[in-house]
């Protein structure tokens, strides 16, 4: 058996650890958590490691004997959205899992230690805040989360004592940038890009920063019969507008997205002229610069076509998150490792925000994308076929020995 | 006191008439009503007129001792909206009754009998249908609206039963087409075009005809950040595209209108990209032939724009309502009246629907639009001054004469 057939018939287990319904919901602290925590432990000592739980619920599988030396960390999370696939996550885990025992098998000495990582929330479905384990590990541990509560009314301290975890142990968990070498995360793409060139596996470049505004028009209501055309001062005209000048603004820079998601419109009737018109406006970027780019040009459109529809606009940021540049050296390590498996070394942007996004306020990281079909994701179809997988295991073990063999002194320093 | 003064004093008394809360609320065969058309009545016998209830709650005041000529019917509606204003419809009765006042204070005798009309229901606020009243007149009265219910589970037919009236009785209203002479209406114009022209009356040339559509775009949803904008079926955009285009359109069309007063978004999520967007378009023009070149416009731009955003889309007229053309012979009357008293005689369409739609399936119809202001009406604000009312009496008192004296052969055979 291959390592993605291995890879294949692993998630398809671990999949079976869900609430009832359709696809996967496997929600942090719950009983489905357990379970796949036993699955994912076995997984770990297969690949040579010891395996421990950390007060925010993250399975840590560990090099043993190497408790002085800098570790490379691997890994994702085991959470699911509701009705989830068996990808998303927990697929970054699998594939990690089986490098390390590739290169266990292969009698490979690093010289760094290794870990492989199973984060328990990187959804944010549970409670209304997400990636609690690599912000501990990043020391931006904020305790006032463990107050949230769930839809139960369950607050996230209980739930994590309920679960056998100590809550007040959190904030030791913060590593020192000195004890780790840099954060490797396998995951599928979970868009369309890989697929539509042709490619199992992509490197990525960035992680894309976002910025969100609520966005209001307000012009005047009147008889959609009774006032003509040309006095009037209709908010959702000047919307459409906007909508559609964000749309052809962002196509034509590269790697950039402008969506507007929700619009909501006042009065709402068939035969009123609309008067106020709300909308969100999400934009992401692989650059700052860029971002920060069509930001200046949302601000000059929504002014330049409030003042030609007659009507008042308010902009607010209400979300911002900067992007988070992928490593030099991971990069390159993945893209050998890539061209040394004859594959081309597609460079891709993350649109998505990852652990990863956490990570990088610890130390140097690096993402592998897997293609995944129809770029689909976060619903039961969500899918990866084991020969991609396949590709994953091979990058991801050749660039762990990339990165040791070839720039000891960077990593091991 | 001048007649417009006292049109000003009228319609304020009645405003009293009405549920409480802001503005005035009068729906049809209520207490408020029953207490209008004692005030009405009053008004009636002012101006010489004997006065009658018909089975379909029309309040009629007609010339005594002409049963055998035909008769010019004036009038409009006693009804409001909710939290409606003090002119709308019920101005209209006012002041016919006070041109025919004039006309009977004046001793000038017609070749043909007058009605003033106090419909009960144009409004359509409390049933899910209007016009009753005209429609009666017009033999268009359809008995399956008399089992339509209020929000009160109160039938129509219940409803007028306890206004004392027999609905049985209301196919027997029809009149025939030689009983009479024409319907002329004065109705406050509820838009902002005589006010924008500083002018206080308006002749109008026709009422709009209207055809609503409900559109659908359906794209695709995905991942606001990891799907790339080329690649992109974004329902939202492509609907944005076409309400922009639709205004332009009407825009570009003399009279015409174009509206979209509704919107809904799917799955209406700040980070995804919109699969699906309902919206309802409403099209309004004076000329049959401009609203369906209209028509034909969004057909072809609603293909063209869903073609090129890769979208499907569906587009489904859920209402038509062909044009009034007004009367050239009770628009003649009115335009010589306005000349007479020194006042360039504007032509205006009406946008909005009035009783004379309906009376439109029994004879000739005219109406005379008063300037309101700020173009503001179902509002506790909507207002139109004494002067202007001074003028509407004035205009429809002489073109009744100018009607009668100047073309006794077409009038009144």
């Amino acid at each position: 058996m291959s390592y993605g057939e291995l890879a294949a018939e692993r998630l398809s287990e671990i999949a079976e650890m869900s609430e009832a319904g359709p696809g996967v919901t496997r929600l942090p602290w719950t009983p489905e958590h357990r379970r796949a925590l036993d699955i994912i432990s076995d997984w770990m000592r297969d690949a040579g490691l010891d395996v421990s739980l950390d007060a925010a619920g993250t399975l840590i599988g560990r090099t043993p004997g190497m408790s002085g030396r800098p570790a490379l960390l691997l890994g994702s999370h085991q959470d699911s959205v509701r009705s989830g696939g068996r990808f998303d996550g927990i697929m970054g885990v699998a594939i990690a899992c089986l490098a390390v025992r590739r290169l266990h098998k292969e009698g490979v000495r690093l010289p760094f230690a290794v870990e492989v990582l199973a984060f328990a929330d990187e959804e944010g479905v549970r409670f209304p805040t997400a990636l609690i384990g690599p912000r501990a590990l990043a020391g931006r541990f904020d305790p006032a989360v463990l107050d949230m509560k769930d839809a139960q009314g369950v607050s996230m301290r209980q739930a994590m004592q309920g679960f056998g975890l100590d809550p007040d142990g959190i904030p030791a968990l913060m590593r020192q940038r000195e004890e780790v070498v840099g954060y490797l995360e396998a995951h599928i793409e979970q868009g369309p890009v890989l697929e539509a060139q042709g490619r199992s596996l992509g490197v990525v470049t960035a992680i894309c920063g976002i910025s969100r505004y609520a966005v209001a028009f307000e012009g005047e209501t009147g008889h959609a019969g009774t006032v003509p055309m040309a006095g009037r001062r209709d908010a959702l005209v000047a919307a459409a507008r906007f909508v559609a000048a964000m749309s052809d603004a962002a196509t034509a820079m590269e790697d950039c997205r402008a969506t507007v998601g929700q619009i909501d419109v006042k009065p709402g009737v068939v035969n009123a002229i609309p008067s106020e018109v709300r909308l969100t406006l999400e934009l992401r970027a692989p650059s700052d610069e860029n971002r920060l780019g069509l930001r200046s040009k949302a601000m000059h459109l929504v002014q330049e076509i409030a003042v030609q529809a007659g009507v008042a606009v308010r902009i607010e940021q209400t979300y911002e998150q900067p992007a988070v540049v992928c490593d030099p050296g991971i990069r390159a390590a993945l893209s050998r490792a890539m061209t040394a498996s004859a594959m081309s070394a597609i460079a891709i942007p993350s649109g998505a925000t990852h652990d990863a996004s956490a990570m990088a306020d610890l130390c140097p990281v690096g993402m592998l994308f897997t293609r995944c079909k129809g770029g689909l994701s976060h619903r039961p179809d969500e899918f990866a076929s084991a020969a991609d997988m396949e590709d994953a295991v091979q990058v991801l073990a050749n660039a762990i020995k990339i990165m040791a063999l070839e720039r000891p002194s960077k990593w091991a320093d």
